[in-house]
């Protein structure tokens, strides 16, 4: 790949000069036929850089060259995306030549894609491919505009009088709405399932679950009240219950119990990864939870949790089954090795699309 | 503001202590009514923060508190929206508390919005707002599968037999397809247009126009080859040469001139914004040119290019409006105060929006 480095070093040398602050540009993160994976930060002057990936357990130390160039190399990494950043002399930075960056409130980490041999479920296939649409939608509950995505499937028609269904999936705690899209590649997997004919043509709404500052009113009412209605008016949709669904993960995964099990007229299918459920929505609607388990059971068609047994939330998710279990409501466990990452919940959100709707 | 700070302090405690190595949150950019604006990082250990934006012509030193967090505020700030970062002891970093990320290749900054008392152009407004749709689309030029954003206007139905015209806007040199949409705000600055009847509803076509690595061939045949045949494939849009423009920022208004006034056959309007020509495209097109400026002043309904006067390219721009003066071509140029910044360039696009395809 040492071709591509120094063209690039040549071609913005003009723009450079007028800019001299900008550090050159470089190849990083560089991913060979053999799953092998280069980054490279440019810091001349730094003691030392670490890189932070979460295809390691361990920060792994940079080595720099006389240019200044710090490299490291991580070899027959497994074909996943993964989130890494680079720690110069304790400072946490995104790679500035990667521009694909992890959609988040709270850190900056950039995302490096090793695709391997054979397509991953979330790979740029060349299969049809649905749109991802960036909304406007007014909150009555929150008082605002906010931002939603809507994903259609491919050869969807605002107006051929074919109705779709629909699965509201909500993102971590400090992640946006374009997390689902950018890092989960939410449109993607489903563009794969559905070309396989592995899952349904479906809508899928990826909002913005996240309400700030404090106080934190229930996410639950905007998406009940605001963003339901806004979509149900907005596109063609069945508006039963059987074609409703509704996932998330960690934050969004407590948020997907609170939404799905205080409404389970609204859903029938709730698919929870990881959640996060110290909260106080959750401690409200659950502590002492005395639900007609019979009535749910009837009228959820699928109720998945799932998670990660290296999970730091996994003995909480332990606790949030046995007592889902104790109040005789029927929950699928789907416990699968790994973390709290966007790796495993690509997976959970495929294992999910092959299910829902049918 | 300083209530909220510390509310988010607690409101993220308990993730805070599974997740050590992640800062606290702050609130940063804060920005009062008064148009002051209130930075924050935290770094106990660094020995010098500055900060960079396009506000201030100079970075600026921050001072650290006794837990650590750096703090600068300038004050009365003009209302816009200004890219900004942290130097961390020379290492530059975007806001980690800040969502709002320049989409950009090389760099990683942040973006305040200074919203002041009247709504600016590119306010969120509450207006009837268009759809940002991403798309992917087959590049045979280029031979992969390629991103684009297209902007559809309130309203926009793809079946009601209304065709609608085509503005093609190209990014920056080390921009994304995003650029336009999240630094430049191009789709509510149409929006916010097209609601106070000062635009024509038109469909905008945001393409990655970068092409590397090198070798870097012509984006101008990816352009007419392939995008415009993918739009007016998937779109009710006119296919006439009245109803096609094309627009451009640096790099990508080097690339406007090239696209527009080597197919005058195929554009009537080209908006070109502080050009960036020196390339080998823009020599190879127009060192030797000859044109037959009698039919191209004839094709063309509006051509213009706009700079600003402490813009590094403002005499590079002086010399293209000199050879197409020279040329007999006819541009209207369009010279305003501020530098290469894309708060400039949103006025630029604002401009040329009311006098397209009227």
């Amino acid at each position: 790949m040492k071709k591509f480095i120094y063209t690039a070093f040549i071609f913005f040398t003009s723009i450079q000069m007028v800019s001299a602050q900008r550090a050159p540009r470089l190849s990083s993160p560089d991913v060979d036929k053999n799953d092998n994976v280069t980054f490279r930060y440019y810091a001349p002057n730094a003691k030392e850089v670490l890189l932070s990936t979460e295809i390691l357990s361990k920060e792994l130390a940079m080595k720099k060259d006389a240019q200044g160039v710090w490299t490291a190399t991580i070899s027959k990494v497994k074909p996943d995306i993964y989130p890494y950043s680079f720690k110069v002399d304790g400072v946490e930075v995104a790679d500035p030549n990667n521009t694909y960056v992890f959609a988040n409130e709270r850190f900056k980490r950039s995302i490096v894609n090793i695709p391997g041999d054979k397509p991953l479920v979330h790979a740029l296939r060349n299969v049809p491919h649905g749109k991802i649409s960036y909304r406007y939608y007014t909150s009555k509950t929150l008082n605002t505009t906010r931002r939603l995505l809507v994903y259609t499937p491919p050869g969807f028609n605002m107006h051929d009088g074919k109705k779709y269904p629909v699965l509201y999936l909500i993102h971590g705690g400090s992640d946006t709405e374009e997390t689902w899209t950018k890092v989960g590649k939410a449109n993607l997997i489903a563009d794969n399932l559905i070309a396989d004919k592995k899952a349904v043509p479906m809508i899928i709404v990826m909002p913005y679950g996240n309400v700030r500052p404090a106080p934190m009113p229930d996410f639950t009412n905007d998406v009940i009240n605001d963003i339901i209605p806004f979509i149900e008016s907005n596109y063609p949709v069945h508006t039963d219950t059987e074609h409703r669904a509704v996932a998330g993960f960690s934050v969004g995964g407590g948020q997907t119990l609170n939404i799905g099990l205080t409404n389970t007229d609204k859903f029938s299918y709730i698919f929870s990864y990881a959640p996060y459920t110290a909260t106080e929505e959750f401690a409200k609607n659950f502590t002492n939870w005395n639900p007609d388990a019979k009535k749910i059971n009837e009228q959820l068609k699928l109720f998945t949790i799932s998670v990660g047994t290296e999970d730091f939330l996994y003995e909480s998710v332990e606790g949030n089954l046995a007592m889902f279990k104790e109040k005789k409501i029927e929950v699928e466990p789907i416990i699968v090795y790994g973390g709290h990452t966007w790796m495993n919940c690509k997976l959970f959100l495929a294992n999910s699309l092959q299910q829902v709707f049918k």
